[in-house]
């Protein structure tokens, strides 16, 4: 992949949690920029560093600091060739479809379209074969589109876990049962998200709709896209293989990376020792890595030896959060391997996603820049 | 039970963690007085006041803050009906041996005596049949003892667990498979015990031990005492019904109380619903309580309705700590039911237990008293 | 003091924050006894428990649990001997204005009235002898009131540190100078208050409003009640002796218990030595304790003499949170004296106060009951 | 400043907290390069790897992962231009002692020879111009060094608050009284450093000879250098105008970046006005800076405009942590002017000082490379 010249990108949402996070991320890409603002009717008309409420902790990228932010209308975007959506989700949905309808290539980390039938659901290490979708996507839209479309990335906490999955079932066959307990940070709530009193000396175990994202998402990542006899494209939610998720979703008191802890039963007996995990973990390569996408971390799986790693703190911006890591490989006693896995759930369980999806749409040439 | 009058106690390893709890606990107690101290050769001579580092948040009880320390010499503890542990591992097994050499009945929260065949491991509100061992552990003593033994209690995060999983078997019949995830507070470590720098914004997924502990007490306690065809007396298990338990054991920053996350599979089918393992729950009353144990708590287990509890700050510390908390029963995708589980590991999981565990010696006449 | 009968009280705010502490703080009182709530009117008509979103770490006292909430409209309030607010600031201070109207004696949290000329700002173990003012509050209201009055208790923060201030006037004279730096728990925000993102693993230097509350309080609290030439009593602020304070107030990720470091200068040379300024402190009897409240604290202060104490974590919960904690006096290089103080801000902070002024109003014959 | 080869350097105590930070940033520096490793004998011999508990966030630098670790004898270093020393300080001042007088070049973190009068105490970006005692620190040698000397940096608590201190004295006159309250980071304590059980949910109003240290060192770093009738140099401390220093230290949960709230007294009157001061602090630059020292910051004194900043969290790691943060600059009701600074304990207080010292030694000619 080889970009020369700028590609300008636009980001909904800008002035939230997520928004932020794509224009930090941004700012050092090395080719997109960012050219427009989007966020709510209150920032709209405001210099971007007067309209947010700035948490990152580096300072607000320079060149954005006097974009004047717009109401996230497609007629303020159309330069861009790539929409970043950092929008909550419950405007998410009316306004993604207004870009797209405005033929713009929509990349949202919201829920809206996640569960749509003809919107691919990437989390970018793993299946960006599903970008195969978009052309019927655009085809069964009214009036059929062009150029417009919706990517959507996965729920922070089923990126985390549906990456090394995924390199499991590529090297061993398919799985068949998993059992997953998170332990989740309080930037995957946004801001003002959790308060303080709620998770300070404690965990929340519980967090709303997250069990069943992870559940369902997980199927639609590592399932496959199936030819109808109608030559029609569908998600076939790992039919063939019908795989059991069950998922047990905690709050706790860290800043930033979700911790997971994973127990899985495979289809192929006898199954892959710890060691042939580790292996197959530590070689997989992803195509957005081999393909060249910049934002893509050159080590998929990072895989820990000690015992007492990964751990929140100290492994989260390894790759700048962009790859997974992996530790405590060993025999399960009720399933066959048990593993922890930590993911940045800013970065590679949010913006990074995103922004590494647009890399592969133009990779792939879904998007011509 | 009716005690009209004191009974005079020890307490080994008083000074540490452990110990200060014992001492705060029992300065409360109807009958158990505490009569002496014993600590390493560092401390010993001195007033506890000064040999202690106290860090519970109440103040050392006026009763022991001039009592003076011993050395761990069962001499001068011989005037105590009972004596409490709560000496570190590395040194608990040769003293707690001497003592019961010495003829004095000995409550352990250490770990060294737990896999012993004649000494029973005991969750007060789950197995206190398991005294019944007792005459044969002082008949195997060479020479044999009249009056002395050793009964330990469960590491704390296997304490936490076993009760609901006790109640499940004893209301729907044997448990076949169960998977725990554990977020266990730092005072579960002792002091100094965790590094701060390791858990502030952070989590460690590993407890050295911890997770052999759990598969291995949990079996031993939710197992039976079988007759063999010599007429000797043996755990066995749980080897009618094997059970494998798989546990994940984290560190979380949370002060107090464990946070366990079980999906359980029952072997009969079909298995219970949520509703029904709820009202299991609740229902169930602990023999310590049904026999006047003074220390048992009258919930053994308090069901929570909320979807986001129990959580350990909130509710650590109803009834003093003793009972255990469920919540988010529920199905399970993968096995049959799940749900969440707190205990306070310095109450129930520690010293608690081992005060139960005396007052049934004495309610059952194992001690006279 | 000596009341036999029960004495009815309503609780306003009661599903605040403040609002639960006073409910639970009631539910063990002696003679008050929780008649009336009052919320807004989203929870008006609801039973308590369904209306409340309980916050405490002991369940929801059960005399209170079925009791419908009304809202803040004094005719559901008539029973009432007295009446506690946890109203919200922006609520409170019409609410309390139209019950001290309807002849109600009112004990608020808020800072409506505290800048009032003719309402006592009381911190309980303080300045009792403000409440002198109420004849005088009733006398210039239109019309003149027989029985309602306004009584409200100081900010937080500025009880801590005004108790210790109080004794070293009471002890040594006036104060010259005094700058005080605090760190505050986030239980003082209420909740939601303070979004988690802001305080893990991080300070905010900042509290809007306190500095000004804790320079200008405290010199409402030291002063005295002046009488003036048309025979009106007024605050005089401390004038006499002219008292300089500056505050700096902080946000700290603890859950209860304000810490303040406090350095003074005293008018009269030479100053009192460190010990003298112990010795001080621990010998000072409230009158509220001396006249038999219930609920004031046996010490009013409690000195520590370990280097490193007192301890939000550890020392809060001491006396029920009633006294406050004073430790590290030492001398100060560019003042006379320095030292930490720690008050339980939900307790002596916010409602125990309030219910101590109760106590204190009915001991005063303010209120006949 | 242009040094175009790399210059040798060794790291004592490498395996420490302080030598690792040593390590991380060593690995980027433009000329720096890390030859030789001292640790104790329990570490000589194996490669870093091995030797270390390695706890940054970033991996062990390959360049230094196999190197051997050597114990801190001065023979094994002959080859470095300079010697870094994060030894602890019960064994620092031997080992540095021994440095020197194999003629090597010492920077060093620990307390041992702060108070030498011969060393200089050089905070970087303040007082540079103290390494002119270095000739004279070599000429009292037995027998005189040629090469070899010591330079400390402060503590890091003073540093942090020296900075905004000299940048006051400098703009406008010397100061007069100054009151410091911190709120110390626990990574200022080095692993494992405090326990959890102290500071989760916890203040800990007491750091052991903390106080003492900003009250004497900050008077050695903001005095001059004094000539005496022989000839010879002495460090004034502050002599010609007497400043009184008062500091309450107290240890909070956060891992990284002490915050300091300050209040000051001019000696000139009338004071500077808050906007003065904020003007002074953004105006200054640093010599280090001027002179090109890679390691030094763009900007010494950030200064926030918003109330509630700097914020430890989000403001720590600004200019890799090398610069200071102040906010908050109003005017104090008891002295002129208050603030609130914060600086990255673990950089500017400690690794990153000591680089930029050597970069200044080098840049003066101190050293020859």
């Amino acid at each position: 992949m080889q970009i020369d010249h700028q590609v300008k990108v636009g980001v909904l949402g800008a002035t939230g949690t997520v928004g932020q996070r794509f224009i930090s991320l941004l700012s050092t890409h090395p080719f997109f920029i960012v050219a427009a603002l989007g966020a709510s009717e209150r920032s709209a008309g405001k210099p971007y560093s007067k309209a947010v409420n700035w948490k990152q902790t580096v300072p607000i990228p320079s060149a954005v600091r006097e974009l004047v932010v717009y109401p996230c209308i497609p007629e303020h975007f159309t330069e861009c060739a790539v929409v970043f959506s950092g929008l909550d989700a419950d405007v998410a949905g009316d306004i993604e479809a207004a870009f797209r309808e405005a033929e713009l290539a929509v990349f949202s980390n919201a829920k809206s379209f996640r569960r749509d039938p003809h919107v691919p659901l990437i989390v970018p290490l793993v299946n960006p074969s599903h970008l195969s979708i978009i052309p019927q996507q655009r085809a069964v839209h009214s009036p059929p589109l062009k150029k417009g479309f919706i990517v959507t990335n996965a729920n922070c906490s089923t990126t985390g876990v549906v990456v090394p999955l995924a390199v499991l079932e590529k090297s061993f066959g398919p799985l068949e049962s998993c059992i997953i307990t998170t332990m989740q940070a309080i930037s995957g709530a946004g801001y003002p998200g959790v308060p303080s009193l709620d998770i300070l000396d404690n965990i929340v175990p519980y967090i709303s709709g997250e069990e069943e994202k992870i559940e369902w998402e997980t199927l639609k990542i590592l399932g496959g896209v199936a030819e109808t006899d109608d030559g029609k494209k569908a998600f076939d939610m790992h039919a063939k293989h019908p795989l059991r998720i069950s998922a047990s979703c905690n709050r706790v008191p860290v800043v930033d990376g979700h911790t997971e802890c994973v127990s899985v039963r495979f289809a192929r007996r006898p199954p892959p020792s710890p060691q042939q995990v580790r292996e197959a973990l530590t070689a997989y390569a992803s195509d957005a890595y081999t393909l060249g996408c910049p934002s893509a971390p050159r080590h998929t799986v990072f895989v820990h030896e000690e015992p007492d790693r990964p751990q929140p703190r100290l492994d989260r911006d390894y790759q700048q959060g962009a790859g997974v890591s992996v530790g405590r490989v060993r025999q399960c006693r009720v399933f066959d391997i048990k593993f922890v896995v930590l993911s940045n759930n800013v970065c590679i369980g949010a913006a990074t996603s995103s922004i590494i999806n647009a890399e592969l749409a133009i990779a792939r040439g879904v998007i011509q820049v």
